[in-house]
């Protein structure tokens, strides 16, 4: 096969032709079996809790005796009330409009073709992710949902809850008269087969990565497959002279504070010369309280003397700090002398994922949509916004901060690709 | 730099950050500004040519010297009418509409923000290519009107060529008090320079390889930046029992024949059992008579009894040719017992291209369109339409076989992205 001469032999490769044949099935069904599927597939969770649970608590025993942090834990975590919300979530995604079959546009061409556009399944995508058996049915829902079958491959310290999770719904397919092999997971912990999975290139068509940075950069230097990638935010939101500066504090607290551990928080204010001797004590006050940690650049030290705030709000910025994602209650501060110094700020240390202006000058707020190369650009809004749920897409697959495809928080829709076609009366290229 | 220490230090860093800020300022210029940039162009192209068809006929000098073959020298050569036609075609260029600025889509959100999609340029593309000078001035042309840098690699046969046209257009861009580095080329026959730019990627947004399938297969393979593959086209035409034959030999003959060296060309034509003792010796003989060499499987064989066609027109297909692009005029005939046989073929050997049936049967149409996987599948018509100009995109950027960003013939639109501009009165997230 030619396009499949292209790879050495893989591992991976009899998982890939099942994903491959399985996505035929899959996307020949229509809406209503898809969503049928779907809350059959809700159903059987529910119904195999016992051996979930059971999977999982061993999956959380071997963890805490590895002394796995608290975190990593806790995500791992599954329990009769989170199966329940997992169960609700896959019926919530099953109620969502199904983009596939969606005519994109059309036309008569020249030659008398009938020429359409229409929306398909991507076909087989890949997900490499954490310790999260939550997101083992949630990709899964998603990709169900839009016809693609999906090869998963969790952190190592879920294999067997991912186990059980791929069990209940391969048998729930089964039953359902479908391919059992549009859902599969990688569960050996070898780590070869990462490798393997990543160049996979012949069957699966789109890699989606969720995790950390060092994550998305392996994807990105090693996959032969298309990747999305995103995962780091450093985001930034400057203070114009001109922002109404009570309402910016409210802003800055609820982008720093509300998950402070989110990709789309804020990790760096740059304030406005003019405004800096009021704004910047009136800041380190506010969020000194609020227990944030502010890392302070030199053109911001000088306004920031101790005396006015709890003695440890305020601390030197260290090198490197404006490339950091912090993820914590520490956020850098530094002052600009103006709208240009902010922009090549941001070029320098963002990381095109959500940048935000507070400001009332309408010309300042044109320029930093125009300039800004981001995912994501809020003027007088906080950076928390960019979330699918919070932009109306329903679901939330990924959020790219790569420019091809799809851009920010990416719907349904990302999991589709199109189809020309077009129909003719037996026409020839003149 | 978060987005840059992920790299190595790159030989061509300088010339990635170069177009990096180039982007910027390109990022930033009118419709009507970009227009008279391609216009200005132009006519440097033509005002320089006595420069660039000197540098060109070193190039041909050398190339006759290390004896190419004839089809690589004439892609090469530049003269007086080549180099007016080049120019013609930026002129084309400059007059299609600007996708960028566009708003895709936008709405009010349940927190109060006004969301909108507007479309943008990518920032920085890069293109490899064969020695194909008019390449040069072509993916210029296009990404300067999308607002886009390029970085440009072409075949080390017309380094000169493309030094003295790119020359040429960072004079005519610094004229304009544009930055020259928004056009660059990498002309040193180093070849390492080839992985340097596949590794750019904290730099470049996109990689458009023009070329061969061992191109495609190289930037897949190594590429951390984002790659358009495509360039494999084995075609398939199905003859179904209720196609109408007469007008069935003329698709055929024009999807092979036309220009046989496209990667829409056909390269099999599946018929049905049911008509395969009329239809196969009518396509022997009508092809054979045009040159054509069939390639007959066993199943097709026992129809073509030597007496009726020319000699030469038929010959035991090989293994493997099933997967040959063949690009010559040969061609593979093999006989399916029906359309499920002939879907599977395709899946077999097909390329995702361009796939076509000819069919009186409203049922097998529908199915064909469906449950075929590629970007443009054809009812009565031939796959030589898979083409930009053809499918009225105005410009063809390149024709992709993969399913993300873009799926067949590539307009314009497919060298921008989107960023979404959340404007809100210091809304936060509840």
């Amino acid at each position: 096969m030619t396009h499949l001469e292209n790879n050495t032999s893989n591992i991976l490769e009899p998982v890939g032709k099942a994903a491959k044949e399985a996505s035929y099935s899959l996307a020949s069904l229509h809406s209503a079996e898809k969503k049928a599927m779907l809350l059959a597939l809700a159903d059987a969770l529910e119904a195999n809790a016992p051996e979930i649970l059971q999977a999982n608590a061993e999956d959380c025993r071997e963890a805490k005796a590895a002394d796995v942090n608290e975190s990593l834990h806790d995500r791992l975590l599954l329990n009769p009330q989170r199966l329940a919300a997992i169960a609700f979530d896959v019926r919530a995604v099953s109620a969502l409009p199904d983009p596939v079959g969606e005519v994109l546009d059309g036309r008569i061409l020249d030659s008398g073709l009938s020429l359409l556009r229409r929306r398909v399944p991507l076909g087989v995508v890949a997900a490499i992710y954490e310790a999260r058996p939550n997101v083992t049915v949630d990709v899964t829902a998603l990709c169900l949902k839009t016809g693609n079958a999906v090869i998963l491959r969790g952190g190592k310290e879920t294999a067997r809850s991912n186990k059980a999770i791929v069990n209940v719904i391969q048998n729930c397919l089964q039953r359902l008269g479908l391919p059992p092999a549009a859902v599969q997971a990688v569960t050996s912990p070898d780590r070869a087969l990462v490798s393997a999975l990543l160049h996979l290139d012949a069957y699966v068509d789109m890699l989606i990565p969720r995790g950390g940075s060092g994550l998305h950069r392996l994807c990105r230097e090693q996959s032969r497959i298309p990747v999305i990638t995103g995962g780091i935010g450093v985001c930034h939101i400057v203070v114009d002279a001109s922002a109404e500066q009570d309402k910016a504090l409210r802003v800055i607290e609820n982008a720093k504070i509300q998950r402070p551990s989110a990709c789309n928080a804020v990790e760096t204010v740059l304030v406005h010369r003019d405004i800096a001797a009021v704004f910047l004590p009136r800041l380190a006050k506010h969020l000194g309280a609020l227990g944030v940690t502010l890392h302070a650049s030199d053109k911001a030290m000088p306004y920031l003397a101790r005396q006015s705030f709890p003695s440890l709000a305020v601390t030197p910025l260290a090198p490197g700090d404006y490339d950091k994602e912090w993820l914590t209650l520490d956020m850098n501060v530094h002052v600009i002398d103006s709208l240009t110094d902010a922009l090549e700020h941001i070029r320098l240390h963002g990381t095109t994922h959500s940048e935000a202006i507070l400001t009332e000058s309408m010309t300042a707020a044109e320029r930093f949509a125009r300039e800004v190369d981001a995912s994501s650009i809020y003027i007088n809004a906080s950076t928390r916004f960019t979330d699918g749920g919070q932009f109306g897409l329903g679901a939330e697959v990924a959020i790219s901060t790569q420019k091809l495809h799809a851009r920010g928080p990416m719907g349904l829709d990302a999991l589709t690709t199109y189809k020309w076609i077009a129909t003719g009366d037996y026409t020839i290229r003149e």
